[in-house]
C-alpha cells in the first residue's frame, strides 16, 4: 500500500508541476519561452501517463492492502482512472493533440476572419476522433455519454437532457418576460473604476470570504483562471476592465470560490490523485455559488455596499444600494456566452450540449452547424449573431478537441443551487450571517458537505449526501423565478 | 542517438521543471506551500537522477553513433556525468541531503545566537559525510579535488592553491597600501535613490547590454539570482534598498552576466544536458565581467552617468561623474564577504578555500576554526570579527553540504579578467565602444568565444582557445594594481 501511495504521490508530483509550468506560462512567462515550455509540460504529462498505465501502477493495484477508508477510495478511483487511461490508445491521443494543434490555428483564423468553411474541416477531423475517443472509452447507451464522463464523471447524456429540458422549457418565457419588461439600468457598473482599487476591492473581498492568501494569492492574465498546485498552494488570476465593474470583481469572486474549493480539501490526501474537485460541474457549483448566489444578492450587498462606496467614492457616489443591486443582476440576451448574464447563459449552454449531441451522432452536418445555432439562437435567446464569429465560431473549446465539456458550466448552475439551499436548510437562516459579513456558516458547510471529500465522493453522492436530492432542475428553477420575477415585476 | 536524445530531452525537462518551481519558491509562492513544493522539487529531481543512472541510458550511451560534433560532446559529456553520478551511493546522498536538513537549521539558530558549538557537530557531520564523497567520486591527488571538481570541472586544488597564493601574496600588501590611503568618499551612493526608478534604471541598462526581456524577465527576491528554464527563458531577480544604489545596481548586472551567459549558448543544444554554464567559474567570470569590468568601469559611466543624473536628478545634483566613479569602487576591508568591494572578495574566498582544505584533511579541528578564521582575518583583511556571527557562521555554504563551492567564486574574478583582456586584445578597443553604449562587440566576442559552447567546452578548453592560456593570477593582479593604484594614489 506505501508503495502504491508512493508511485501515486510522484504521478501527483508530475501534474501539479506541469500545473505549475502552464499558470506561469499565462502569467510570467516571457514570450520567447513558449516553444520550449510546451515541450517541458509534454513531458511532464506523457511522463505521468506512462506512470499511471505502468503494469507496475496494475500489479500495485492488485495487491494493495487498504489501511484505511482513504486507502480504500484511492485503490478504487485509481483503478477506474487506469481502466480510463489504458482504455484510449495512444496512436489515437497524439491523432488528436495533433488535430487540435492545427484546429486551433485554423478556428483563431476562422474567427478573425467570419469563415466558417475555413474551419469546418478541422471541425470534422475532431468529431471523427471524438467518436473514435467514445468506442475506446466505451459508454451504455450513446457515445456522447463517454465524452461527458470525461468531465463530469457518472453523468449520462439523458439525465443531463431530461434536467436541461426542464429548465429550458421555463426558461425560454422567463427569458421572454424579461424583454418584454423595462430594462434596468446598467449605469452604475459602467463608470471609471480604478484599476487598482478594483484589484484590492476583489481581493479583499475574497479572503473575508474565506480564500486563504497564506495558500494562494491573485495575478494577471488574459482569461482568469484558478489552478492549484497542492492543497496547501490554490492560486486565481483576474482582469480588470476600467469602465466595467463586473469582469475583476465577480471574476474573482468566481475564481475564488473555484479556489477555496479546492483549498478546502482534506490534507490527509495531500499529494494523492484525491485531492482535485469531484467533477467539472461540482467544481462550477461553487464558483458560481459565490460569484451569483452570495455576490449578486441582496445580503451580500447590505454588507459590501459601504465598502464598495469607501473604496470607489466618485464613481458611487450618486448610485443607491438598489440601483446597484439592479445594474449587477441585469439581464440581456445576446450572442456572446462569456458576457451572458445569470438568466441566459444557461441557454448558451443548452444550445451547444445539443448540438454536440447532433454533430456527434451525426444527426446534423457539420456544413449545416452555423445556421443550426442562428436558429436555435433566436428561438430561444430571441437574438441572431451577425456573423459566424459571433456566433458558432465564438468558442475555442471545439478546436481544442473538447467535446462534452460545455454542459458542465450548466450543471454547475444548477447544483449550485441545489447545494445553496441544501446548506439554508441546515443553516436555518444564511441571509443573515452574509449580509453581516459573516461567511463562515456556508464556508464551514462547504467544507464539510463538498470540499473535504475531494474525488472521495462521485459528484452524484455530494448532491445526493448533502441535498437529499440528484440533480434537479427545480431548485435553480424557483431561485430564478423568484429573484429575476421581483427584479423584473412578472 | 535518437533514443538517447530523446531521453536526455526528458531528463533535461525534468530539471527545467524543478528550476521553475524553485524560481517560483522564491519570488511568487505563498508561503503556506513550502512543504508541499519541497516534495515536488525532490521529486522531479530524484526521477531525473532515476533516469540517468538507469541501465537504459547506459546501454543507448554505449551503442550510441554519433551524427554529429554535437553528438560526439554530448556522449561524451554524458558519459561523464552518469559515472559520477552512479559512483556516489544513494544512500550517501540521502544521509547528506538530511545532514544538510539539520544542519540549516542549526546553522540558522547559531548565526542567531553566535552560538558556534550549537552548530559545530552538524559541521563535523557535514565533513565527515563530504570524506565519504570524495572518496566515492575518486580522486588523484587529495580528497579535496573531488569536492571542488563538483563545482569547477576539472580544476585541481593544486593549481587553484597556487593561483590563489599568487594572488593573495600581492593582495594583501595592496589592501594594507589602500588602507593607509586617503579612503574615497561614499556618500554618493548612500542618497535616497526611489526604489521604482532603481528597478527601471537597472534593467534599462542590461537591456542595452545584451540581456533579451523576450527570453527573460526580473522579478524580486530576497537573495537575487539567475536561472534558466531553456535557452529561450532566463530569468533574473534583484532586491533593491533605497539608500544604497550599488545592490540593486551591480546587482542586475550580476545576474543579468549570468543570464546573458545561458541566453547565448547555441540553440542546437536546446533540451540537452549540454545547453549549462561549463563550470561555476566560467558562470561567475561573465556575471562579474558585466557587474565590473564594464559596470564598475570609467568608460562605462562616461556613457550611463547622463542618464543616471536623468533618472535621479536629485540624489545626483551635486555629484560630478568622477566622484560617482570613485564612491562605486571605495574599498573597505570588512569582515562580511557578501559585502566585500572588488579588492578584498577574492581574499575572503581564498581564507574559505584554506579552511575548507584544512577541515577535510583534518589538519584543523572544527573546534579551532573560529579561531583559525579570525587569526586570517586579521592577517589578510586588518579586522577581526567581533563575534562568529560575523566570522565563521556567517555563509549558509557549509551548512547546505556545499564544500568545495566557494573557490568558483575567485576564479570567476581571475577569469573574467583574463578573458576581457583576450577580448580587448582581438577587439582592438573596449572602452571606446562601450563608452558610447555599445556593448555589442563585447556581447559577441562573449557568444563566439564562451556562450554558444554550453558544456562542450571546459573551462579549460574555454580559457586556452579563447586567451591562449590556462588559468592565471596576473592579469586580474594587473587589473587590480592599474586600477586601484589610480584611484587611491598607489
Amino acid at each position: 500500500m506505501q508503495d502504491l501511495r508512493d508511485r501515486l504521490t510522484r504521478i501527483t508530483h508530475l501534474g501539479q508541476a506541469a500545473a505549475i509550468l502552464e499558470w506561469d506560462m499565462e502569467t510570467y512567462m516571457p514570450e520567447g519561452g513558449a516553444d520550449a515550455r510546451a515541450s517541458q509540460v509534454a513531458t511532464l504529462r506523457s511522463m505521468a501517463h506512462e506512470l499511471l498505465t505502468a503494469n507496475e501502477t496494475v500489479t500495485l493495484l492488485e495487491n494493495a492492502r487498504p489501511e484505511s477508508d482513504i486507502d480504500l477510495d484511492l485503490v478504487r478511483i485509481v483503478k477506474r482512472d487506469v481502466a480510463k487511461a489504458t482504455k484510449v490508445p495512444s496512436k489515437l491521443v497524439a491523432a488528436m493533440a495533433e488535430a487540435a494543434g492545427r484546429a486551433k490555428g485554423a478556428w483563431q483564423k476562422a474567427r478573425a476572419t467570419n469563415d466558417f468553411p475555413l474551419f469546418a474541416p478541422h471541425l470534422e477531423r475532431i468529431v471523427d476522433l471524438s467518436r473514435q475517443h467514445a468506442d475506446a472509452l466505451g459508454y451504455a447507451d450513446q457515445p456522447y455519454d463517454a465524452l461527458l464522463d470525461q468531465y463530469e464523471e457518472g453523468a449520462s447524456t439523458r439525465q443531463v437532457a431530461d434536467v436541461f429540458e426542464k429548465v429550458r422549457l421555463e426558461l425560454v418565457p422567463i427569458v421572454q418576460a424579461i424583454q418584454a419588461a423595462a430594462p434596468l439600468d446598467e449605469s452604475p457598473v459602467h463608470r471609471a473604476f480604478p484599476l487598482d482599487r478594483q484589484w484590492s476591492f476583489g481581493l479583499d473581498m475574497v479572503q473575508r470570504m474565506g480564500y486563504d492568501l497564506h495558500h494562494g494569492r491573485q495575478d494577471v492574465s488574459t482569461h482568469p483562471f484558478s489552478t492549484s498546485f497542492s492543497i496547501s498552494d490554490v492560486r486565481i488570476t483576474t482582469r480588470s476592465e476600467e469602465h466595467f465593474f463586473n469582469p475583476a470583481f465577480f471574476g474573482t469572486l468566481h475564481e475564488a470560490g473555484h479556489a477555496m474549493y479546492e483549498q478546502g480539501i482534506d490534507r490527509a490526501l495531500e499529494g494523492l490523485p484525491l485531492a482535485d474537485g469531484t467533477s467539472l460541474g461540482i467544481h462550477e457549483s461553487q464558483s458560481r455559488m459565490w460569484e451569483n448566489l452570495v455576490g449578486r444578492s441582496r445580503a451580500f450587498w447590505t454588507y459590501a455596499w459601504p465598502l464598495a462606496r469607501q473604496t470607489f467614492p466618485e464613481s458611487l457616489a450618486n448610485t443607491t444600494q438598489e440601483d446597484f443591486y439592479r445594474a449587477i443582476n441585469a439581464v440581456k440576451p445576446s450572442t456572446i456566452r462569456v458576457e451572458a448574464d445569470e438568466v441566459t447563459y444557461n441557454l448558451h449552454i443548452m444550445l451547444r450540449f445539443e448540438l454536440e449531441q447532433e454533430i456527434i451522432s451525426g444527426r446534423i452536418a457539420i456544413k449545416d452547424l452555423p445556421e443550426a445555432w442562428n436558429e436555435r439562437m433566436v428561438s430561444w435567446l430571441g437574438v441572431r449573431p451577425e456573423s459566424d464569429t459571433e456566433g458558432v465560431l465564438q468558442d475555442i473549446h471545439w478546436s481544442l478537441g473538447a467535446i462534452g465539456y460545455f454542459p458542465t458550466y450548466a450543471l454547475g448552475n444548477l447544483m449550485s443551487v441545489q447545494l445553496f439551499e441544501a446548506a439554508r436548510r441546515d443553516l436555518g437562516d444564511l441571509e443573515g450571517p452574509v449580509s453581516r459579513g459573516d461567511f463562515a456558516p456556508l464556508l464551514g458547510w462547504l467544507r464539510t458537505n463538498v470540499h473535504q471529500w475531494g474525488r472521495r465522493r462521485s459528484a452524484d453522492e455530494i448532491l445526493r449526501s448533502a441535498t437529499g436530492s440528484p440533480l434537479s432542475a427545480e431548485p435553480w428553477l424557483a431561485y430564478a423565478r423568484a429573484k429575476f420575477g421581483n427584479l423584473y415585476g412578472f
